[in-house]
């Protein structure tokens, strides 16, 4: 296989002279257009309209987002730049309530520029800032690339769940990461992509981002996971998460404990991919974590067409809990971390730092 | 529960009066209407168009066809109306050539209705013959139906796949009729219907039928099986089946080995459900049934509106084959056959004939 080249793909957040540049993720599959944000309100659409999405391509669109707020109000003095920076992570911090990620992004970004003393200073230190988290996610993700490329040095068929890429981060992605540094260098590689129901991540994002890079992807329904395993299509199947906790349980996209399942009956590796910033030390298992129901509407229809009788009634697990002895490992940005995970990932935690 | 009447629900295929009156499932879940078929070209069409589906369905409405034919085309002579049922036999046969029950149904009442010696008595035996076959159809759902109610008594929360109901058979159905069956008897049931991507036959049908006929029905994604069970959502799991081997390995539609896979590790009963005919006994195992390929439109659309991107490559089985170590028992209409199936099913083939 000849080597992709990853800078040569569109990233799925930047910045680009003094605006941002995301890719419309409403739009795909169907078609591929960027969006330039140059405003606050244009940051906040964007996140609310899920034009950007992943925790982490969030939190890099939402630190950007500051410096755009500042540069569109133009404060005069440092004391009102402050006061700014105050408004602006309240007004983009909540585009989505729930996205602990972005909160944190935004509060950070705050912090550092409110130590400046002059407005330039202030809309240096928050460009800097927002910089340095793009930075950090991008490396984070080279990290589990190569990480995992190691680990799965052999192996070509790899099976991954809902979008976990180049689309949901500001790098390369997490379980694709690993799939990214493969074909970065050169090996062969081949990806089985479940559509990822209800809201067929799988289906029309990492297909798309795959065969805009130019490495090979066969989309398949979440349901044939079995049947590919005991064919010996899969070699090993690698997901994201939204959350681990300290015992190694994970959170995920519902559907990824019933492929997790179905690999360990077929007796084929299963991984995880993450930056150490998703372990949650505050929670000793799974058993802790609630599951968020979402509505019914995603199970009942696609966009205008009806899929289900009106008034069904619905159970729609946003995500599910994915036991840690169905893990073969977890491939972070500190290295693959192995059972038994309450000790490895403690001392990942320790190594990482608090990042 | 108060008790539901089955005879008061409108059945996916009747002959009424001088015609067949199907329930016609294209504009389901959408619209419930029924089509009468009192032409050829209308069974054909119904059939070909999945109007009606499902092997025994198809199966009756073919069988019935035969009469609608000889009504429209009104030989004046025995001889004629031999070659008609010959004639017949072949057009409506072929309307879905790899339906191999509707050719065996129509091929019966063309062989039966041959032996009459007047153009009366040749139409008699036709639609006699016809409506013994949905007559028989209909008994193998019952018994189906009161041996897995024996089986699962106390049982209240039943997981499925596809549909296996009153829209797929001239009855009350195969996984399904088990599920009514305990509804006639005022017994508690509960349904969780997974979709069965891709068609969604499980989101459109099932729910629909269930929701009808006033049975508490509950759709949820296919890859939510997992989480459901391990929540203790799930008393049971019932599938139905296309064809069953003689040790027990049964093919049925794609999803239905990964819930298998994921009832076994949850400690759950998995049963199929399913009349003796559907045994086969030149298949040894599993193994010497090929997967069949469907098109990958089935996946990267859902009616007009795009679900992947354009060209993307698709692996989209018809349908999957669950290992006979995962199945509890097979709930037949001649009793629950239990392992080791070798012998059970011989010995039901033996007791059943070659129905």
């Amino acid at each position: 296989m000849s080597p992709i080249d990853l800078d040569a793909l569109q990233p799925s957040v930047a910045w680009v002279e003094d605006h941002i540049e995301i890719i419309d993720q409403t739009r795909l599959p169907g078609e591929f257009a960027t969006l330039k944000l140059s405003a606050v309100d244009d940051v906040v659409d964007a996140i609310y309209r899920l034009a950007v999405r992943g925790a982490p391509a969030i939190g890099a669109c939402g630190a950007l987002g500051i410096s755009v707020g500042l540069d569109e109000f133009r404060p005069h003095e440092a004391s009102s730049a402050r006061s700014e920076l105050v408004r602006l992570t309240e007004v983009i911090g909540s585009a989505r309530p729930t996205a602990v990620h972005l909160r944190k992004s935004v509060e950070r970004v705050r912090d550092v520029a409110s130590a400046g003393q002059t407005v330039d200073e202030i809309r240096s230190l928050a460009l800097g800032e927002a910089l340095k988290i793009v930075a950090e996610d991008r490396d984070a993700c080279t990290r589990i690339g190569e990480y995992g490329r190691t680990e799965l040095a052999g192996v070509v068929n790899i099976m991954t769940h809902c979008n976990t890429g180049r689309l949901a981060t500001a790098g390369w992605g997490t379980a694709l990461g690993v799939v990214y540094a493969k074909a970065a260098a050169g090996e062969e590689v081949r990806v089985f992509a479940s559509e990822t129901r209800p809201l067929l991540q799988g289906a029309r994002l990492t297909t798309w981002e795959l065969m805009d890079a130019g490495i090979d992807v066969t989309l398949m329904p979440d349901g044939a996971d079995a049947t590919a395993m005991a064919q010996g299509m899969i070699g090993a199947v690698i997901v994201g998460a939204d959350r681990i906790a300290a015992n190694g349980d994970t959170a995920n996209k519902i559907g990824t404990f019933s492929h997790a399942v179905n690999a360990h009956r077929a007796g084929i590796p299963f991984y995880v991919a993450a930056d150490v910033s998703t372990f949650d030390m505050s929670l000793a298992s799974g058993d802790e974590i609630e599951i968020e129901l979402r509505p019914g509407h995603e199970l009942t229809s696609w966009r205008s067409e009806p899929t289900a009788p009106a008034g069904v009634a619905t159970w729609n697990p946003a995500f599910d809990v994915t036991p840690a002895d169905l893990i073969t490992g977890i491939i972070t940005d500190v290295g693959v971390l192995r059972p038994p995970f309450e000790e490895s990932i403690r001392a990942a935690i320790n190594a990482g730092g608090d990042r």
